[in-house]
C-alpha cells in the first residue's frame, strides 16, 4: 500500500490532563501507545474514575496490531482493563510497566487472558507496517520508553513522559544517542510531553532533593513521615537510603504503596537496604527518633493511609508532637483543599508539617521544563510537530518553544485535541475530519458501572438547589384529583420558611389543575408539563432558586 | 473596673481562610476588629457566601463600642451587611476601606443607616476602655491600618494585612517607628497576619512586577489584556504607567473593577494620566498594539468579564491570534481548575497565556513571608503572641517563627482557633472556656437567604448518588394499598438498567408492604422507616451506591 495515509489521533489526553491515548493508522493497521485514566472532575458527581472511550478501536479490533506502553503511570496505563475488557490485543512495555498493568487488570479479573509481552530499551519490533524501536527515557518512574515508530512514509518519534536528567539516580542516563541518530537521518513528525511546558529552565535532577531529606532525616527528632506518590520509586530509593544514613528504620503505610514497592523490587529496581523495614505494628512502640514512615495519599484521598493518620484513625500510627510531616509530591490541580485540610489535621494533632516549594526542594517534577522540551526537539529536529500531554495553554506554549526550527527543519506545528486526526502522506501533513470520542465515567472499582452524562447532569442540578416533587393521584377515568397534592422536597429550604414554601407551592399546583381540562389531565405527558412549568415559575419567582422539578401523576 | 478580665475571641478567621473578625472583651466592653467574609468551600453545594455568625454581637449589642475595620478586602469588610442588619454600631476605617464598605451596604440598602466614621494613620480614638492607635502598614490595597489598642491591662498590636515593602508604589512606607516605640515601651499581646508564614524570606516589594509589565506592554504585537484583583489599586496604577509609557490607551472591563478604581480615584489614590483611558466599545476599532485592557475575573468565576472574555461572549472584546493576557493574581487555592479551563480557552482563541510564577514575577504577594514576620515580631516584643488570619498549617509556621523571642520577651504563644477565648488578667494568659460560634451560609446577594447546614448536607448526598422515592398510596381507614407502589429517581442510574432495577425496586417495596401489619401501615413513621431501610438494603446491594432514598406516603 504505498500510497496509503498515516493518521494519528489522539483518543485522550490532548487539551486535557490525563488518560492519555492515541492511535497510529498506516492504512488499516493501527497500534496503540498509551491506555491511561484520569480523575473526574469536580463536575463529574459521583465519578471516580474517567477513561477515553475505546469504541474506534473495537469497531476496527481486527486491525489494532497491539498497544505499546510508555511507562506505568496511571494516566498512561489505566485504561487497560477498560480496553481489553471489549477486545483482546498484545500489551507491550517494560517489565515494570506490565507488572503495574497486571496488578490493575487482576482487579477486574483480566490478568489471566491478558497477553502482555516484555521489551526493554534498546529492543526493536515489527507490527504491520510499523517498526518500533524503545528508547530509554529518564522520568520520576522507573523503566520508562519512547519509541521511535518508523512506518512507510518516515519516522515518527513518541516522547512518553520524560525529563532530561543529569544525573538519575538508577545511573541510566537518558538515551540522547538514540534521539540524535534519528534526527540526523530524519523524523517525520516529533509528538512530545507538553506537562511543563510552562515552566521556564530545566527541571532539577531527582537526586536534587537528597540534601533537605538528608537535613531532615538526620535533624528531626521525632518520627519523619514522607507521602510520595507509590509509583515515585526513585524517591522511595532516596528516602530508603538517606534512613539508612539516619539509622531510622522504615515503616510502609498503603495498601497501594506495599505492592508497587514489592513490584519494584521484584524487578530489581528497587534496593531495599539489610534489617531496615519496621512492621507497620512496630511503629508506636520505636524510638521516634529511629523511625521514618512511607505512606501513601499525597492528595489527601479520604481512604488513604495519610488522610486516616491526619484525622487519627490509623491503627498503626499516630502523630504526636515533634513529629515531622513531609510532602514530597505535586499537588494536582483541584487538589488544593483536601491536602491542605489534611495538613491542617495533622499540625493540629503537633505535626511539623513541610511542603509546597523551597529551595533545596523536597520534591521535583519528573517532567522536562521549557529547556528540556527545546533540547528534546533540536535533537529530534522533526518536519511536523505535535505536542501531546497536557491541556491547550501547555500544548500552545510546547508549539511556541519549537518556533526558531521554522528556520530549519520544521514545516508546520499541529494543536491537536482529543478525536482530531493528523493526516500525513506523501503531499505533506494535514488535519483531516474528527473522529467521533467520548469519554467513560465510572462509579466504583467495576469496569461495568458507567456512569451516563445524563445522570451527572441531574447531579449537578441536585447539588446546586435540590428537587422539589409534586405527587398528584388522578383518577384515570374521570381525570378527577384524588385529595390535595402532595409536595416533597429535599436540598431545596428548610425549616418554617419551606413548609410554609410548599404549603404555598401545594396551591400553585391545585390551581393548575383546576385550570386544565379533562383531556389534559387524561394526557400524562401535557399535565406532567404545566404543572412543572408552574410550579417553577412559582419558586424562582419566590426564591431565584432553580430546584429540579420533577411532577409525579398517579393513576388510579 | 480594675480587676477585670480582657477577653480575645476571633468569630472567624482562624483555623479557616477568610471571614475574619475577631473580639476584644474588657469586662462588658467590646470592640470589634474586622467583619469579613469567605467564599464557600466545594462541599457548600448551592452557597455563595460564607459569613462568621454574628449571634455573639447580638446578645452582646449594647457593650458593642464600635467596629474597626483594618483595610478593605472582602475577607475583612464583606461581613458587614450582615452585622449591620442585625444591630447598629459605629464602624472606623480609612476613607478608601469605608467607601468599600458603603458600596457592599448600598447593595442591602444598609448604607443609610450605617454609622461610618472616617480615621487615618496616626490619629487616635478612645472606645470605653479601649485607646486605639492607627498605624500606617503596607498591602496590596492602600489606606491599610494596623491597631496599637492600649487596655488597662497592656497594649495589643493587631497587624492587619500586611507586608513590609521597603518601597512601596505610593511611598507611604510602612511604620516602623511606631511599632518599635511600641517594642520598647512594652507590648502585652501581639497579634499578627500569619497568610504567608509558609514561605521563606522576604515577599517582593510591589514594585518588581515593573520589570516584566514594561516588556510585555512594549514587546506584545497585540493587545495586552490584564485581569488583576479589582481591589489592588498599586497594581493598576503601575499597569496604568506602563502602559502609558508604551503608549497604549487602557480599558477597563468588569462591574467591579470600575466601581473600585473609581473610588480609589475619588480619594485621589489612583491617579489616571490624561487621555489614557479607553471606552469599551472602542477596544476593537482601535490599533492592537495601542491597546490595554484591564478586566476582572483573576479566578475564573463564571459571569466574570475575563470568563466571557474567554468564551467569546464579551460584547466589547474578542481575543485575536497575537493578543497577549496576563494573570496578575494568585490563584485561590480550590480555584486552581477553573482558572486553568478559562486560560485554556483563551489559549484556543490564539492568545499568548502568560500565568504562574516567574522571574521577575507578574504578580507578588501582598501580605510578608516568614522573614518580615520575624521582622514584626522581633520590633513589637509581645509578651503573649496569637497567629491570626490563617488555617492551622499557618497559625502553627508562625508560632514557630516567634520561638527565638521565648529568651527575650515572650511568655507564651497561643494558637486559637475560630470560637476560641483568651482570657489575659494581671496573672497571665491562658485559654479559657470557647464562645458558641458558627457561619451563616447565603445563597444569593440578600442577607436574608441564609442557608442551614440540613439543606447542604442533604445537597452534597444528592450531588453523589441521586435519589430514589418510592411512593405508595394508603387507604387510612383500612390500610389497604392502592395500586403498585410507584417509585421515581434522578441522578442514580439511567437507561434500561435503571428502569430495570426501578421495576424490581416496586417489587421490594411491594413486600415490604406485604409484610407489614395493618397497625404498622396505620402509623405513617414506621411504614415509612421499613421502607426506606428495606429498599435502601436492597439498592446498596445490587448497586453499591447510596442514593438518598425518601419514601412518600400518600393516605386517601
Amino acid at each position: 500500500m504505498p500510497d496509503a495515509k498515516l493518521q494519528v489521533i489522539p483518543l485522550g489526553g490532548l487539551g486535557e490532563f490525563g488518560m492519555n491515548c492515541t492511535i497510529l493508522r498506516y492504512g488499516d493497521d493501527i497500534i496503540v501507545i498509551d491506555a491511561g485514566m484520569m480523575f473526574p472532575e469536580d463536575e463529574m458527581f459521583g465519578v471516580d474514575i474517567v477513561a477515553p472511550d475505546f469504541k474506534f478501536l473495537r469497531e476496527n479490533k481486527e486491525h489494532v496490531r497491539g498497544v505499546l506502553l510508555t511507562h506505568g503511570h496511571e494516566d498512561h496505563i489505566g485504561g487497560m482493563p477498560f480496553l481489553l475488557s471489549k477486545m483482546s490485543v498484545p500489551v507491550y512495555g517494560t517489565p515494570l510497566t506490565l507488572s503495574l498493568v497486571e496488578r490493575r487488570l487482576e482487579e477486574h479479573g483480566l490478568a489471566e487472558s491478558a497477553d502482555l509481552r516484555e521489551v526493554t530499551a534498546g529492543e526493536r519490533l515489527e507490527l504491520g507496517p510499523f517498526q518500533i524501536e524503545f528508547i530509554h527515557v529518564t522520568h520520576s518512574i522507573p523503566s520508562a520508553l519512547a519509541l521511535a515508530i518508523t512506518t512507510p512514509l518516515g519516522v515518527i518519534i513518541h516522547s512518553g513522559d520524560f525529563k532530561i536528567d543529569p544525573t538519575p539516580p538508577d545511573s541510566i542516563p537518558f538515551d540522547l544517542h538514540t534521539f540524535a541518530e534519528y534526527g540526523k537521518k530524519g523524523v517525520l513528525l516529533l509528538l512530545s510531553d507538553s506537562t511543563n511546558s510552562d515552566r521556564p529552565g530545566y527541571s532539577e535532577s531527582e537526586i536534587s532533593v537528597i540534601p533537605r531529606f538528608e537535613e531532615i532525616f538526620h535533624r528531626s527528632e521525632g518520627r519523619v513521615i514522607v507521602s510520595c506518590f507509590s509509583s515515585s520509586v526513585h524517591r522511595v530509593q532516596t528516602i530508603l537510603r538517606m534512613a539508612k544514613r539516619a539509622k531510622r528504620k522504615v515503616a510502609f503505610l498503603g495498601r497501594s504503596l506495599n505492592s508497587v514497592l514489592e513490584i519494584a523490587h521484584g524487578h530489581g529496581l528497587l534496593e531495599i537496604p539489610d534489617g531496615i523495614l519496621l512492621r507497620p505494628q512496630d511503629i508506636m512502640t520505636a524510638d521516634p527518633a529511629k523511625v521514618a514512615v512511607l505512606v501513601s495519599g499525597t492528595q489527601g484521598e479520604p481512604m488513604s493511609a495519610l488522610a486516616r493518620v491526619a484525622v487519627d484513625s490509623h491503627r498503626h500510627l499516630k502523630i504526636s508532637s515533634g513529629d515531622t510531616v513531609v510532602m514530597s509530591a505535586r499537588m494536582i490541580p483541584g487538589n488544593e483543599k483536601p491536602i491542605y485540610r489534611m495538613i491542617n489535621h495533622l499540625s493540629r494533632r503537633g505535626a511539623k508539617t513541610i511542603y509546597g516549594s523551597m529551595a533545596p526542594p523536597i520534591h521535583v517534577s519528573g517532567h522536562g521544563s521549557a529547556e528540556e522540551l527545546r533540547l528534546l526537539l533540536n535533537l529530534v529536529r522533526p518536519k511536523y510537530f505535535v505536542p501531546i500531554h497536557g491541556e491547550h495553554r501547555q500544548l500552545s506554549k510546547h508549539a511556541s518553544l519549537a518556533s526558531h526550527l521554522y528556520d530549519d527543519c520544521l514545516h508546520s506545528c499541529f494543536i491537536l485535541e482529543t478525536g482530531d486526526c493528523l493526516e500525513l502522506d506523501e503531499a505533506g501533513a494535514r488535519k483531516a475530519e474528527r473522529i467521533p470520542v467520548g469519554r467513560i465515567c465510572i462509579d466504583s472499582g467495576t469496569v461495568d458501572e458507567v456512569v451516563e452524562e445524563l445522570v451527572i447532569r441531574d447531579r449537578r442540578n441536585l447539588s446546586e438547589d435540590g428537587f422539589v416533587i409534586p405527587i398528584i393521584a388522578i383518577d384515570h377515568l374521570t381525570g378527577a384529583t384524588e385529595g390535595p397534592p402532595e409536595v416533597v422536597s429535599r436540598g431545596f429550604m428548610s425549616g418554617e420558611e419551606g413548609a410554609q414554601l410548599m404549603q404555598e407551592a401545594r396551591q400553585v399546583v391545585g390551581k393548575t389543575l383546576a385550570a386544565s381540562t379533562p383531556e389534559e389531565k387524561g394526557d400524562l405527558g401535557v399535565i406532567q408539563e404545566k404543572i412543572r412549568v408552574d410550579l417553577r415559575r412559582f419558586l424562582t419567582k419566590r426564591t431565584s432558586r432553580r430546584p429540579l422539578v420533577m411532577p409525579v401523576i398517579l393513576e388510579f
